[in-house]
């Protein structure tokens, strides 16, 4: 028997999750059955969708229920096996939740290659996060070389790695971030071509600044007044992906739409949203190209990997809303 | 010499246009020089974009200045002619603006075919309003047979004829409108298959019992809480039109955009704005098939007609803001 520490869903937060949101509980996992595998956890990846699917309303996956373990992307090793796909000492990635160790079917499970990038790439880069980056820009936004792009919360999971790709694929990229040393990563690191630090203000005559002549695609993943200066400074025919809107996340009512939405009309531009799992069975082309860039170096990962237990799973979440990560935020166990 | 009463902008309204807005001028029009027409307006076209062409913003067209004849779309006789393509008789539509006589030297005016329909409909469903309907169903909102599809400011000039193209080419049709005789006219006599009276309260929930299944496009007209309602009641892939926003028009600051915007995501749906100018060069394609519905009476044509002089025509403005017109709004003088 495999006792396992899990996290659960222990009341809906109404704004940031707090202590209260969560419950610790002990659990011994039950005799593996025919055609099952008992991973142990080493990676579990923190996104800002998570808070989305706290809340008890209809989107594009169902609420995790009051008292379950709480939903989580994770990085980990096979210790016991039934299952004919899966070995004794493989790494796969899986939906296994906020927890040490899980039992799982295979399905949905991924064996992972630790030779081409250790564990957390595999949560970032080359997970859901990379994914969402290539699909996002390439197919939802029709990405062009010498497209004047905008990313926002660029120095992120999902925005480190947009820029680069549209970088990689002959575009001009301007990402915004929080604070100089993220911007200065932006540029200096990563390759962007110009960064806006949004805790510096106006972020609409800071973007006026870098893209005089307007831009051809935003990739949004935040919201509020950053969406709305991006709707002020459009190209005609301009692309708006809705990626996420991680400003609105704790808010207890929503707030307020972008004022701004009828530059659409001015621009001939459109706003599109998307969700990744849509394009599930083209991961498969994505990683090829991800690792293909990943190897000749135009494509830099970022990881900010918090050490310890799942019980400060819900402390380092937060770190996601206070921008306190850099890259994708994973906790090691 | 032709002596011709004018409306011209006198200053920018900050709110609704008042009679402060507007200013009446005689003015004595010069000789004909050569290549030109001398024509007397029928029909002035009146048109909720031109409220926004009285600010000093940046927009798809210019604003009208201070001091300058207000723009508008007429339908005219030429009564004297020294251009090639133009006789004396002709019935012509032109931007010849707020005036009773005007001098053109022939661009952008086209001859009109008053066998066909008469001079109302070329600025109704024959004419601009006609053309925004159908590229923006068909172009901007890709509307397909079986779709759903919800028209908003449905008894209007643009609306009217929108919903009937959708039911012409195979869609299920929900109009909204203001008050219960305008719906009548929709389902009665228009063939739309629901209207919904956005005065008789909770559009969101009116829209949930005659579309549950949600919507596939939605034309909107509106903007405000009817654009949110319907960003509620989306379907899967769903396509959202933004050809006007009404309801702003007259509001003294930018009133907030469209909250549930993040229903783009959920639905993977997208908001696409245009401008009808932009497919002036298919308008003869557009202007067949419109021809082709009037007279096999898929399309039936709704005009408005206010009669009286240009000194009226501030007054006949607002009644598209107050919604007392059903159908194309024209001052006939």
């Amino acid at each position: 028997m495999t006792k396992t520490q899990q996290v659960r869903l222990a009341e809906r937060p109404t704004g940031l999750p707090t202590a209260d949101t969560w419950t610790v509980t002990t659990t011994e996992l039950p005799e593996l059955g025919a055609g099952e595998i008992l991973v142990k956890i080493s990676f579990i990846s923190l996104d800002p969708a998570m808070r989305g699917w706290l809340n008890d309303v209809r989107s594009y996956l169902p609420p995790v229920g009051i008292g379950e373990v709480m939903r989580a992307l994770d990085i980990a090793t096979v210790i016991e096996s039934t299952h004919p796909d899966f070995a004794v000492g493989d790494t796969v990635s899986g939906t296994f939740g906020v927890t040490e160790y899980a039992i799982s079917n295979g399905r949905g499970v991924q064996r992972v290659d630790l030779s081409l990038a250790p564990g957390p790439t595999w949560l970032g880069a080359l997970g859901i996060p990379g994914m969402t980056a290539y699909f996002g820009l390439l197919e939802v936004g029709k990405l062009r070389a010498g497209d004047t792009v905008l990313v926002s919360a660029a120095a992120g999971a999902v925005g480190s790695v947009a820029g680069q790709i549209a970088k990689a694929e002959g575009a001009t990229v301007i990402g915004i971030a929080g604070g100089a040393e993220k911007c200065r990563m932006l540029t200096e690191e990563l390759g962007f071509d110009a960064a806006i630090d949004y805790r510096a203000g106006d972020v609409l005559r800071q973007l006026r600044t870098v893209a005089p002549d307007g831009i051809d695609l935003y990739f949004d993943n935040v919201g509020g007044e950053i969406l709305d200066a991006a709707l002020a400074n459009l190209r005609r025919g301009a692309r708006i992906v809705l990626c996420g809107a991680i400003s609105a996340y704790n808010e207890q009512k929503p707030p307020p739409g972008p004022s701004r939405y009828m530059s659409l009309l001015v621009f001939r531009a459109s706003m599109t949203g998307f969700v990744v799992f849509d394009y599930a069975d083209r991961y498969p082309e994505a990683g090829a190209r991800l690792a293909q860039w990943l190897a000749d170096g135009r494509l830099q990962t970022r990881e900010h990997i918090v050490e310890g237990d799942v019980s400060q799973f819900g402390d380092t979440l937060n770190m996601l809303f206070s921008g306190a990560n850099t890259g994708k935020l994973v906790l090691a166990i």
